[in-house]
């Protein structure tokens, strides 16, 4: 009996020595491949030609070296939550999915950080630290690998006062291009000792090395915490009063907007009944006089706005329904029109171009056609319109492309960034030159090849441009 | 009549170049030369060739073109403060003295940032915002410039709050090696459009390039702000009050320490009356319930280590008196000892550590014999023992220089680092390797030289190792 000919990838020789290392944590299994091959974006699947489920950073160094000596690319994935492009293999190569990386290594509270493998998500390191008094902060919705939200530089609903991952990783163990395991930073909370290559990694999306371990910043849980909803006229003046209450120094935890399309695809979804409304989610910490006095005087710039119908979450149950409905924003849009994608702007704006640069947005879109309701971080400047796309709609995707640009144009015009946290992938290589110009990026480059000679850590992303 | 041969420098056709563009903004007189080559530390002089007084970023590149051109040595000098000979021309070369690039260029009320010449000073920016109701918060002590403040990743007494140079700098106008001037970060408050270029050339120390214009983040006067000294009996309960305040999440705006010996100094230069005990200077920053309950929650926590005496000081002359007493802290030691020159440790560590660690060197210094005050920025885990020594005595700097070195040591067994504001300059490339590992410092090493192939950006510092 005849046997087709095996399909071998050319790469075969290399995935032996892996499994010579891994056993059967090696797959080349096409729905293993296929999975890896793609974010949660509207991006093409680009599959690698194997996906190592390591389980140390030894064995992270040991595939770097392997591929370094045959030039193959490594591509680092976590949960596979990316929305630009980042996990792409554009180029194949071998995949190193950290998922079985996943021990919170230490925590201390008398220090408030912890040390995390890669692969631990941030809703297992807050189940982890459940009884501590302490929480990790940054939020960026789904249930993202730490090291993945290191690696795009994520941030999510609760920057606006805590920070972003820039701000709460303090050291990384990384494996660079060669396989060398280097460590970055020390657990002191601030340092004057060198290039500050902690920094340098997070945001560098795997082109620069795999991050396997991380120390992360910790903060105490409030004495009090509420979170609410309330409602405005239009867009603009929730924009308002969000800038407003930034400009006046009330430490909000989270203040998101979300607008009315979102609203209405959210009641559908997560079977909530909030006023079909241009609305704000909010959270105050504090402690319980400090939480009064911020809810007063939010209270009162909203009221300048027109704000209406506020809704109370105090017991943790209720907050958590309250925030994983605006969380489920994403899926609640994708369920509108089934088989569609979602196509994620994300750009970011100083505050006082955000009502501007929402209004002029929501023009824009409505002019378009398109159904791309408006989400966002507003307290940062950061918003978010996802539009929704049927896939086999090439003038569908032409359109969004077309918005995607304009809105990009329109938040570097006002000193503003393409990407307030979701990064630059392959999505939005287009747009480097024009926000940092090409000196910036030329240094970009020279770093990427200083540290990666041979381009093999995520090829094509951030600086192929 | 014969003259003496004129002593020119080999480096004179250059210099002849740059007073073609500068004119008279060359200098060469021996007395500039000297007071460009030191900063305020002990370290030996080393004079550039020539001292450029630069009046543009434009300026600026153009010297640095010639300089590559010719493979000269470029360093950037602001106000000389350096601890940890950051100017010291230690190949000769050319000083870029940026004093006069000394204004501000925007101030954004609504957006609570501004953009700035690197030569301002940080004095001179507060000056400028006094009426604004903003303020700029990084304060080292010293009147220092915001250009050099952000190359060594400055901090201070305001960093427990508001953070160091690293979390405060929203872009930068750099000029690199080859003269060419880029633009790093958006006036956004955060992006993840590639790699963080701010982050690494603030610290950077000018090895990477001179930073001509800075963004910077400002923040609003709080409604209330109050100061106070408190005593303890020892310099651990000061150091354990201090941890359990951090721990227990009061935001305070200053927590410092100055132990007995700097308190005696202190009131004899400043001719002030502190008890001569080891004590805290603290701020309170917040809205006036805010600030009361700060100072409720501190006042039981110090309690029960002993606090006596607070002294408060609430309008605003009397807690810049407060405050200007702690600056000259270092300057009232200089005068202890007149002509000793001061040698200024600068450890920083996990602040569950703190105490342990102030305590051992405490009685490292006492076994030692040196005259080595401690004061620091404890919120934070920094602090400084401060050796006075006479220059014209070796065997002093080489006891200093031990006690320094164990200093170090202790702080890396405990998770620290070597600097925690100072920088690295000449002063601690001996530390880095051991703090970084080789992996780390040979990547740092692998970015210097893809960015400054010539070496001559401020050579010998941070990565000659």
């Amino acid at each position: 009996m005849n046997h087709p000919a095996a399909k071998l990838s050319p790469r075969e020789p290399l995935i032996e020595r892996l499994r010579a290392i891994l056993g059967d944590r090696v797959s080349t299994s096409s729905s293993v491949l296929e999975q890896h091959g793609r974010g949660e974006s509207w991006h093409p699947v680009h599959k690698p030609d194997a996906v190592c489920f390591v389980q140390s950073t030894d064995e992270v160094a040991a595939i770097v070296k392997l591929c370094a000596e045959t030039a193959t690319p490594v591509i680092a994935f976590g949960t596979g939550t990316s929305l630009e492009g980042q996990v792409q293999a554009v180029q194949g190569g071998i995949c190193i999915d950290l998922s079985q990386m996943n021990q919170v290594l230490e925590v201390s509270n008398e220090d408030m950080d912890c040390r995390v493998e890669a692969g631990v998500t941030r809703r297992q390191l807050n189940q982890y630290l459940h009884d501590t008094g302490l929480f990790f902060p940054i939020d960026p919705g789904a249930d993202t690998s730490i090291g993945g939200m290191a690696a795009t530089r994520a941030s999510g609903t609760n920057a606006v006062r805590y920070g972003t991952m820039r701000e709460n990783v303090l050291g990384l163990t990384v494996v660079t291009a060669n396989g060398e395991i280097i460590k970055t930073g020390t657990r002191a909370r601030k340092s004057a000792a060198g290039y500050d290559l902690t920094r340098l990694f997070v945001g560098s999306e795997g082109t620069l090395g795999v991050i396997t371990e991380l120390g992360l910043r910790l903060y105490g849980l409030t004495e009090a915490i509420s979170a609410a909803t309330v409602n405005f006229p239009d867009v603009r003046s929730a924009a308002e009063a969000t800038i407003q209450t930034i400009q006046m120094g009330i430490p909000m935890a989270r203040i998101e907007i979300v607008d009315s399309a979102y609203i209405k695809a959210i009641n559908a979804y997560s079977k909530t009944d909030y006023p079909e409304l241009d609305t704000l989610f909010l959270e105050f910490h504090g402690t319980r006089a400090g939480v009064a006095e911020q809810v007063q005087m939010f209270n009162e710039i909203s009221q300048d706005f027109g704000a209406t119908g506020f809704q109370w979450a105090e017991k943790e149950e209720d907050r958590n329904r309250l925030w994983r409905a605006r969380h489920d924003a994403y899926y609640a849009g994708l369920a509108v029109y089934p088989g569609y994608r979602g196509y994620v702007t994300d750009i970011c704006v100083p505050i006082s171009r955000l009502a501007d640069c929402i209004a002029e947005t929501q023009a824009d879109i409505a002019a378009s056609g398109l159904f791309a309701p408006v989400i966002g971080h507003v307290g940062d400047g950061n918003f978010h319109a996802t539009m929704f796309i049927d896939p086999d709609d090439d003038a569908m995707l032409a359109k969004a492309l077309e918005l995607d640009h304009r809105m990009v144009q329109r938040a570097l015009d006002m000193g503003g960034t393409c990407t307030g946290e979701h990064g630059i992938g392959m999505g939005k290589l287009k747009h480097m030159r024009n926000e940092h110009g090409d000196g910036a990026v030329d240094v970009m480059k020279a770093i990427k090849t200083a540290l990666d000679p041979q381009n093999i850590m995520n090829p094509g992303k951030i600086v192929d441009c």
